[in-house]
């Protein structure tokens, strides 16, 4: 049986550090459509222990169909409402301490959303929180379908930093994640026989394209060889898999003090192609790879406190 | 009445230029799932001449059904069926020679959905293409309502480029939009007396927080005084709104021989402020500005196409 980890007495906050926070009379969450003056956040989200995150809604609603399943939770009207209602920029679903949330596609529509995420913890009051990504990657030399626990995000040169422009300047940031909760999930992961979990670095791109050496976007201006040669190097320096969230996310979870982990499938091996050409019911089994490891390691961590 | 820009006898054909697409025995568009084995590419879009690309998957769905009715092809069931079938990663609509494409948040998202649009109009043999981005963006010194008609995108140094990593290193591009499209817009907005639209510079940032100077999102580390500095500076050269898309846009319709436009609405004054707190009625009335503009542009175009 997979650990959950050790516990410790004192409760971790979450953390927003924006000063000029204090001072405002309100706050509308615009992409979320949730506000402190319309909603009352700590009654809708102060019991929330687990944050899953992704990039697709519909995979998203999936989960909390799926968590509410496994934790006995399930909907007696078998819906799961939208909670970021009129709005289609990110979706949103909430079962028990379990709140599921879409990111979009790429680092500037997750940076979004965890700014509000981030805000929206902390006005309900959040403490002891995990925030997961569950994704899609590009693996390298990995037999398609193998779970990648994140050990560090890296950028484009395998740092393991996230650049951004804050107001005009760069401004690197560290995208350390939490090194225990990887270990758990690794070893929730390794419970699942019909697929293979590891832990590597997972190398994020601006781009699905050219971004990440594809030889088959709208424009390429390298050669089969130069490609080859990049993904090697990656390899060489620990990344087994690439996607397109990762470091921007992990950045934003240690500012403001959120254990978190990055738990993506790969879909291809990069190293043999850069088409997705995997039948949809294959595809569709990948994808829930991720969000079964994840709904294992809830239940293990639901049941260690109901322990304590 | 405002004009439907010069004609040119020689067809202006879309241009993918990967010298690798030539030879794929098919090709995926995996984040659209269609793909040139399964679909009849020329057949489905051989005939669009206008594609409208925005963020919000469900604004590109009343976009079509706002067009379908202004050309008069409106369909009989009131259905508009999404072309991106079984994955919601993005949304596309047609009707008549108009394609409707979502691209999510940022550059990223944008910059994925753009390489499968321009391989697809190529694949269906598109010509004489027009391609423009209808959005909301954050205005400077203007109206909340007025709608931008992007003179030139520029980074968040106010430069008319796109900087993007391939293979790890820097690649800089230009983002030269059509002057005369920009200019035909201009025309078209100044007929619309319930709105005013305007010419300047757009830009484009990685984040909507602080990438974007404000003050109220998870984290702040500079003061008002530094906002209200980098905002002044945009203004001074030139930028009249900030959203997080136009550069990638700009600069990958340039490079694959289409025409392009970026016409956005603004939906508050950043010199005044950070939240977008105008009622949902007053901000549904005002992302529907674009939209029309784009009608109006639209239904003069066909008819200068009929009278030639």
């Amino acid at each position: 049986m997979c650990s959950a980890g050790t516990e410790k007495n004192e409760e971790r906050y979450v953390h927003a550090t924006n000063p000029h926070l204090e001072y405002m009379k309100e706050d509308f969450l615009y992409h979320f459509n949730l506000g402190t003056a319309t909603h009352d956040l700590p009654a809708m989200f102060g019991d929330v222990k687990f944050v899953c995150v992704g990039g697709s809604p519909w995979r998203m609603k999936e989960f909390i169909k799926y968590i509410a399943g496994e934790l006995g939770l399930v909907s007696p009207d078998g819906e799961y409402p939208n909670l970021c209602e009129e709005t289609d920029r990110y979706a949103m679903y909430k079962i028990g301490p379990v709140l599921s949330v879409s990111h979009g596609i790429g680092v500037p529509s997750m940076s979004v959303m965890m700014h509000e995420l981030i805000k929206l913890l902390q006005y309900a009051q959040c403490s002891d929180i995990i925030v997961v990504r569950l994704g899609t990657s590009g693996g390298i030399g990995l037999k398609p379908g193998t779970v990648v626990v994140t050990k560090q995000a890296v950028d484009t040169m395998f740092r393991p930093q996230f650049e951004q422009r804050i107001l005009g300047k760069p401004v690197v940031r560290g995208t350390e994640l939490d090194a225990d909760l990887a270990d758990e999930l690794l070893e929730c992961g390794k419970e699942h026989s019909e697929f293979e979990t590891i832990i590597g670095n997972t190398m994020c791109t601006m781009d699905f394209y050219e971004g990440q050496a594809r030889l088959d976007g709208a424009f390429c201006s390298y050669t089969e060889e130069d490609k080859q040669k990049y993904l090697d190097s990656a390899y060489t320096t620990g990344v087994r898999n690439i996607e397109m969230e990762s470091t921007v996310f992990a950045a934003m979870c240690k500012l403001s003090n959120i254990r978190a982990a990055v738990l993506c499938v790969t879909v291809l091996d990069r190293l043999k192609g850069d088409q997705v050409t995997i039948p949809r019911d294959v595809f569709k089994r990948f994808e829930q790879r991720p969000q079964n490891l994840m709904g294992n390691y809830i239940k293990k961590k639901l049941l260690s406190y109901q322990k304590m």
